[in-house]
């Protein structure tokens, strides 16, 4: 299973299918089964004390699972989350990018699973991990035959 | 176990503890281990379409049971989301508001419990269910003890 | 949506189907969407302590929501566990049978959620929550299409 | 943070405290927040067809997240699973043991995350993923405290 979509080609299709919130993430590498993205923490993204909001962490770990599947699938905007499973084990660092590690686990006719390690951008110990599935829609030459 | 905030007293927390957020969120119902939010939908939580985005659904999940934990514990601003699972089931109605349905199943000593269900105001199927476990710090009397 | 197996048909399909584990459970009661299945306790469910065991709460929770699914769509035996999340709340009474209260929140088309609640026998507060999610085989006649 | 307990003491513990189980584990490798184990799979694990069942696979993954801390902590009996999410992949191999590459990514005051890959023996993509949550009892000398 090869890359479809590189780097270029994913910030492109996240800018031009969601706009509202394609400027929060920069997609750092990209490879077979896995990718590295970015959270550029702004004001919008903290709670009280600079730390990093639970939804903001999410947000970063559903796109990065999206993003490493379109990789592989190619543009496909209605895949669709069905779970995630998270656990926060620490407090991100005030006013710090996170980064999240993401690689596929498994890319079925219909499910693909993902896994996510999340960190403070520079520290080693990981901020949350999760785990998502994604629902593939039925592809058009599916539909045709 | 009673509850010890009401739904006054739990908006005026929310407010003056998270102000990015407040506004998002109405206390619709406070019980015993029981809570009903209403997440006041904007621009801000859409996604292409009119649909709820997933990670703001994840934030009303989240804060219903951090709300309805406050409710049974009183203000504890420093409990925090451990882990999550979040089953999203169905797409959200278009530009209409979310409701939270949750229920405490364990207030430990370190450990809290909550499930949630969501729905779209006015629909009988959930959007979504979750549910999330909250650590609670030791408290201040524990401490001295 | 109406039930397609009554608790006799479904008990039946389960001896039939996993001869190995259908002695352990008892069917005690099927709706629409609903199902009530009792976990016989024996030695080989037990801990030290007379505590059931964490993978015998798993399986009671699993086919919970296997049943009530068959319950619904028909004896598939193809139907698969592609996700559980489980929360263990409190310690089972010692020797005690399990309840299982489970509800299925989505039956579609090629994914099932169910959820469940776990009680000793007699008591009032759960020992642990489940959710799982099914993934259900195409049919037959989809095939021929 | 280093390993308080080997091979050989993790399987002397195991077999102590869970007689009932401990001869479906083997403990193949153990290292600083890491650990392989086998599961020895056996007629009681399967179902028709030769498959490992959920309820083994579950088993699986809870023991070496324990095994995985109390190489860390010690012999700890009273550590308690509070969490599971696990999803099933792909269909294990036949009649073929199981083996659980675990990793612990928080081992905290009160709470531990590890994370679990489980592989048909000799495959190389994996038949599930899990991560477990384990409640670490407070320690005699904080009691007396």
């Amino acid at each position: 299973m090869t890359v479809t979509m590189d780097a270029a080609e994913l910030t492109h299709f996240l800018g031009r299918e969601f706009p509202q919130v394609a400027q929060d993430f920069v997609i750092e590498e990209v490879g077979a089964r896995r990718i590295r993205v970015r959270l550029a923490v702004g004001e919008r993204h903290l709670r009280p004390g600079g730390t990093v909001s639970g939804p903001s962490i999410f947000a970063l770990a559903d796109v990065a699972v999206y993003l490493a599947l379109l990789a592989m699938i190619g543009p496909e905007a209605l895949a669709v989350t069905t779970n995630c499973s998270i656990d926060f084990m620490r407090k991100p660092a005030a006013n710090t990018d996170l980064i999240a590690e993401c690689r596929l686990l498994k890319v079925g006719r219909v499910l693909a699973v993902g896994e996510v390690l999340i960190f403070s951008d520079g520290a080693e110990a990981p901020v949350a991990r999760a785990s998502l599935t994604y629902s593939i829609p039925p592809q058009r030459d599916d539909e045709k035959s």
